[in-house]
């Protein structure tokens, strides 16, 4: 199969949510011994899963983050506070499990697979895998990031892995990224697909002071003057736009959908990524959870065009997947409480008085 | 020892965070393999709780919740949509493991301990504990829940437990609470101590009508009125106008900080007895966590008159610590980092060349 046709076929296979599971979810929440909607958002997290899940007490028992690094011409505009060295290094730092997210993933109970998609140094490492179809990208500001192949390609891949996860049991995919540089070309995928002025998605990454941000800034303006991508094609975007690590991520959030298997986003270049999954698969958006805000200030637009809002706003702006992997533990525990909780019947609780206080 | 002689050796006993623990926090978070600030809150909650432990990596080995149940003689006004003996067949649903808080507390790994603050009926439960003095307080509205030396013994009694346990090895407390009724004197704890009107503070607590709304309202203005708390006098307050949970409750707050073990409030009754804690204990303030804002309205001015931030909103309004129970897990995840992280120098990774991009 080409990339495309691995693409066209993931995105045939997206089902709508099942409504017969979120009506059951519905259903059982109202027997639990709690008020009405007193769970909040742990009650909303159960049935968004039961209807992704077709199941109306879902379980998630296998969670994964998929941290996919690559690195970005765009870097020698100094755009980030880092060194391009960092990338692989902290590659190995993941695979080695010193990094935040090996932290936090361990905390959720979830795998961490660490992806190359496009690294300027080859990590050696046996847990390491390599889909890289190209060293990195070429700076945006003259050009394309990639061929319009490439990012097929890279795209197919991340469909790929995803599928292999979920036929293996991984039952939730959290998205994680790494590459020094990749808030640049996030705030221009943002920029693009939302019709938003750089000024709105460029922020500060890892910490630039205000030269580096100007820079940053025009880089942004000038990667879309020259490319002038076509917002509603998602390959065009992030192969015009985009990154290597984004472009596999898109994949991996539609090739997750295709397998009735949510996704849940981390910082800003995961959700640009979000964002080209939703122009190539508009019915991958419903299996997306936005696990927080970051203080990036562009992430906010590119959470609100895909009408997601954050679980949690603790101001982390780390990425690498750590905002997912809170928010993955934060969804095993809603979906603990329908399936461990009493009932008011199994446990003898009184059910509200509503309608005498009603008529009082 | 009397009840008074309990309360003031526990105020004296309260130190303030160790600013050297502080520091030592700060330090090891800069050389984390991470940009400086990048993990936001989580990083935040390491030095403080660094302050609190005395140590610049604390961990969280033994957690704890305490949840307190009595009932309101309020009730008889109708303020609640349910019915007074759920309180009772909740305390029995939580020592079966079958409440909210058991699932979440279990997915935070940590210990409920649920105890009889005064309930109008006596559950028999091998692991229940018993500190109260009377069977729910009287109605607020037509003079005091309870003596001045009631309260001086529920506060004790907290006091006590909280003692207890820290010494047993519990390392952070988080408060819950289950009562009936227990928002409306929450309410006018808050408008008497932050000193707003009953109508900023006064909420639909489990979802009760516009007609039990304004009962609520009228009650919580009438039991002002006729009391006339001093509220710069903790005890007066909640033998006044509160309850035998929050004042059993702000005991355990004080307690907590007495033996340096930080508390995690969790919703409206929870925070009012940290309200009750403040009076009677100021240094007690630094070592409470806001968990998350609950629904009812009048929390959030609750948590500012104290200067706490919410570490969540999802939108709960259960009670009996399941916010705190969130918290807690964050707060483990949080003290994890700096303990397994690794270090730029460890990892070899570089650090950020902020200085070159300054000068360009």
């Amino acid at each position: 199969m080409s990339a495309r046709d691995v693409i066209d076929a993931a995105v045939a296979d997206i089902r709508p949510p099942d409504e017969a599971a979120r009506d059951g979810a519905r259903g059982v929440q109202s027997r639990l011994t709690k008020p009405a909607g007193a769970l909040g958002r742990l009650e909303d997290l159960h049935v968004w899963a039961a209807g992704l899940r077709r199941d109306p007490r879902p379980t998630v028992d296998r969670p994964a983050i998929v941290v996919a690094a690559a690195d970005h011409g765009v870097a020698v505009e100094r755009v980030s506070a880092y060194p391009q060295d960092v990338t692989p290094q902290m590659v190995a730092n993941m695979l080695a499990g010193g990094a935040a997210v090996c932290v936090l993933a361990d905390h959720a109970g979830a795998e961490v697979h660490v992806v190359d998609a496009g690294v300027l140094v080859d990590v050696v490492h046996p847990r390491l895998r390599r889909v890289k179809v190209r060293a990195g990208t070429s700076s945006i500001t003259n050009g394309t990031a990639m061929s319009r192949d490439d990012a097929e390609t890279l795209v197919a891949s991340g469909i790929d892995v995803a599928r292999e996860l979920c036929d293996g049991g991984v039952d939730v995919i959290g998205l994680g990224d790494m590459g020094i540089g990749n808030t640049t070309p996030a705030a221009a995928i943002t920029s693009v697909v939302a019709g938003l002025p750089a000024s709105a998605t460029v922020g500060r990454g890892t910490g630039v002071d205000h030269v580096a941000f100007q820079r940053k800034l025009a880089a942004v303006e000038r990667a879309i003057e020259v490319n002038r991508p076509d917002r509603s094609d998602g390959i065009d975007v992030v192969g015009k736009v985009g990154g290597c690590e984004i472009a596999f991520l898109a994949g991996v959030a539609v090739g997750a959908a295709s397998r009735s298997v949510p996704v849940v986003l981390d910082g800003y270049p995961t959700t640009a990524a979000a964002l080209v999954a939703d122009a190539i698969a508009p019915a991958s958006r419903g299996y997306m959870l936005a696990s927080h805000v970051s203080a990036e200030p562009g992430h906010h637009f590119a959470l609100d065009h895909l009408g997601l809002e954050p679980l949690l706003d603790l101001r982390m702006r780390l990425g690498e997947g750590t905002g997912a992997a809170l928010a993955i533990s934060l969804l095993r525990a809603a979906l603990r409480l329908p399936r461990e909780m009493a009932t008011f019947d199994s446990a003898g609780v009184s059910r509200s008085t509503g309608e005498t206080i009603a008529e009082a």
